[in-house]
């Protein structure tokens, strides 16, 4: 695709990188931002650069925070009681989406799978371990996807966790098998929330 | 959709401004650019900086240009005595692509639409007629989306350039019938290019 301009097909390409985005489309959504005002080009263009340039991740959960502490963690509406284990940061936004759940949350940032080389030491397994003796919860909910890699990590942490008595629960089989829980709809993952099942009948009955 | 993070939530805000992409969809694409190096997200926003402000558009035909006029213009192996005339630059590359033209182009910025308020000094069509009366080219090849706005504004510029006696020609109705230019394949584009019919025989006879 020659666009006569080298700017121009700069662009693209780099849009192109956006994972989804085909040159095509990629063409289609430089020429809607060409069109628009020069400051309306910098607030784009800026919003994403101070996000890279400026955003933390919170040293209790792991979750997106402009702070230390992220909002969820420092929330003191929150019931610190429950910490719930997801895979990445788009999972806690989905299921806070659902309005179901008040607790608090650990971002792994990706499961155990041998098959891509990640082991628990490139998960952030030490850190909840390390935290659910500290914070000493009444619940941990694992709400990883519903694959054997998903199971394998849970089971991972499950067994790490056993000595210390503290109750464990995994996501309702609502979810649907295979899938990644940001595709679930709202009304499937909140009620997979509220219908938790104990770790050990789930997993180990299977 | 709330992230915990006013960075993220903002950069969320500006990507779902771009069309066809929803909350949902520009959260997965600011999330992959922020799980990349510094430099790449760097090179990311530069790249749309840099295009906004430094783009020009050709003073010949409108096209985008990295120069006063643009590389189609100037270009020693085209064949300067064709001008295809097209609504928007996306035209230009769609055609471009088929590799079925070596003429010149004309971007009229848009279709004579009454309903949107859009008449002929909204467009290049002023710039076409001098452009045209200047050149004195062989043919002037309409290429513009086959709808009744695009019928019209054809049909204004053709009796726009009748004392000229300059042959006018229309794309093969082989695009189909109210769809735009950008999304017709690269076939039927290029024979629609290849069995151009008489302008008057076309749209008068319709």
């Amino acid at each position: 695709m020659n666009s006569s301009s080298k700017l121009m097909q700069d662009a693209v390409d780099q849009m192109a990188t956006l994972p989804g985005i085909g040159k095509k489309t990629a063409f289609r959504l430089v020429l809607s931002l060409l069109k628009r005002e020069n400051n309306e080009v910098e607030q784009f263009t800026q919003a994403i650069a101070e996000l890279k340039k400026n955003i933390k991740y919170c040293t209790e959960c792991h979750h997106l925070s402009d702070d230390e502490i992220c909002s969820i963690c420092s929330g003191s509406r929150r019931d610190a009681e429950t910490i719930c284990v997801v895979e990445e940061i788009n999972d806690v936004i989905a299921i806070e989406t659902t309005q179901q759940y008040n607790g608090l949350y650990h971002v792994l940032g990706g499961i155990i799978s041998p098959m891509d080389g990640i082991g628990p030491q490139d998960l952030k397994i030490n850190s909840l371990i390390e935290r659910t003796k500290r914070l000493l919860p009444k619940e941990i909910i694992f709400a990883l996807r519903a694959t054997m890699e998903g199971d394998t990590t849970s089971f991972y942490i499950f067994k790490k966790l056993a000595d210390t008595g503290i109750k464990t629960s995994l996501l309702a089989r609502g979810v649907s098998i295979g899938g990644e829980l940001e595709y679930a709809d709202e009304i499937t993952l909140g009620r997979s929330i509220v219908n938790r099942t104990p770790f050990e009948r789930t997993i180990l009955s299977q």
